[in-house]
C-alpha cells in the first residue's frame, strides 16, 4: 500500500469510534480528509446523528460538503472525541502538529474534548521529536523580533510562505514560524520557553494530550492507548 | 489639580528622558496622549530627531498628526525607551495595563525595548493589584470555553463590549475578557496560569517589566526607580 491508501485505512476505521449522538471534533490534515469523507458517508448512508466541531475552513468546507451538521466549539457542551492526524508522534506519544497551520484551532478543540484521537501512517512515527519542523504562530507585529530571538538561541527558525512566496497567514491572521530542530531532547522544556515569548500565540507541541492512537501500517492497524 | 492635569504634567515631565537620536516607544491612554502631545512639540519646535514605535492604531495616528516619524517594532534595531501608562502599579512595581485594550502590542514593544517607563496619576499607585479589572485577550474562536472556565476557577470574567454593545475586537481582532478579581494575591502564580489556557493570546499583568515609574501627586511628582 501507498502513504495515501495508508491514510485513507486509518481514517476510515477511526470514524467506527463515532457512536450516534456524538459530538466530534474534525481534525484537518491529508489522513482527516479520509475521515470526514467516511463519516459523511455514514450520516448519509446510516442517517448517523453527529454534530461536527471543524478546526479550520478548509475541514469546514468539506464537511459542509458532505451534509455534516457543524457548530462552533463554543456553542457545544462539551466534545465527545476529537479525530485529528499529527505530524510526528513520539514513542511516548508527545505530538507534533501545525504542518497544515491549523495548530491553534486544533489545539483549542483537543483542549475541549474529552477525548483525543490521533490517526496516522505509519511515517509519522518516531523515536523522539523534532525530524519535522516544529510550527509556531505568532502575531505578525513583532514577529521579526521572536525570529531573531529564536535564531540566537540556536533554533533555526524559518517564516512559513503562501503559495505565492509572501507569508502565510493562518485563520487567525497570524504568521508560522517554523523551527527546523532535527531533535527535540525536552519538549515540556521547549513548550515553556515558547509559550512565555510574548507574541506567540500558539505552538505545535501537544503534550499529554492524546488518549489513543490509530497507526496504518504496511502489516495492518494498530491501535495504541496512550492513557 | 484635577486627575487630567496631573497626567498631563506627568506626561510632559516624561518626555525630558527623551534625548535626540533615540528610538521611543510610544503607549497608550490618556497619559500617554499628554506625552505624545509634548513629544511633538518638542519634534517641532526644538527639532527633535526620534523615531517612535506605537503600540496602537490610536496612537500611531496621533503621532503621525503632530509629523512623529513611526517605524514598527519589527524594522528597528532596538528602542531605547518605552514611555507608557498603565492601569494600576503595585508597590513592589507589578501592574496591569490594557484598560485601553493594547495589551498585546504595548508588551510587544516593552519586551523589545532597552528601558520601560511608567507615567501616571497617583490614583494607579496601589498597594497590591486586582481592583482593577485584569484584561485577557482571547482568540475568538473558543473564547466562551475559556469564559467558563474562569468562571468555574472564581475569576469573575466580563467580555468587555465595544461602543455599540457588541464585543469589542482588539487591534489583533481578538476579545478581551476582563477578570474581577479585587485582589491579586499571587501575581506571577495568575500569570502563569493565564499564559497556559489554550487561546489565552496575552494578559494585562506586565511582571517585572518596568524601570522607572513617574507618578503625579498632589504634592509634585515622584520618579521611582524599580530595577
Amino acid at each position: 500500500m501507498n502513504q495515501n491508501e495508508l491514510k485513507s485505512l486509518v481514517g476510515k476505521k477511526s470514524v467506527e469510534w463515532i457512536k450516534d449522538g456524538m459530538t466530534v471534533g474534525l481534525g484537518t490534515g491529508s489522513t482527516v480528509y479520509y475521515m470526514v469523507e467516511e463519516l459523511g458517508r455514514r450520516v448519509k448512508d446510516e442517517n448517523l446523528k453527529i454534530t461536527g466541531v471543524t478546526t479550520s475552513i478548509r475541514t469546514a468546507n468539506q464537511a459542509k460538503s458532505l451534509g455534516i451538521p457543524l457548530k462552533s466549539v463554543d456553542t457545544v457542551d462539551h466534545i465527545d472525541v476529537t479525530i485529528d492526524g499529527a505530524d510526528e508522534i513520539s514513542s511516548d506519544f508527545q505530538g507534533i502538529k501545525g504542518g497544515g497551520a491549523a495548530l491553534l484551532y486544533e489545539k483549542i478543540v483537543a483542549t475541549n474534548s474529552d477525548k483525543v484521537m490521533w490517526i496516522v501512517d505509519e511515517s509519522k512515527m518516531v523515536d523522539k521529536l523534532g525530524r519535522f519542523p516544529l510550527p509556531v504562530e505568532v502575531i505578525p507585529y513583532g514577529s521579526q523580533k521572536i525570529f531573531e530571538r529564536f535564531e540566537k538561541k540556536g533554533l533555526n527558525p524559518a517564516f512559513r510562505k503562501d503559495d505565492k512566496g509572501g507569508l502565510l497567514l493562518t485563520d487567525s491572521d497570524n504568521y508560522i514560524i517554523d523551527l527546523h530542530l532535527g531533535q527535540i531532547d525536552n519538549p515540556h522544556e521547549l513548550a515553556e520557553y515558547l509559550i512565555h515569548q510574548v507574541g506567540v500565540v500558539e505552538h505545535g507541541l501537544f503534550l499529554d494530550m492524546v488518549d489513543t492512537v490509530i497507526v496504518g501500517r504496511q502489516n495492518g492497524l494498530e491501535v495504541l492507548e496512550a492513557k
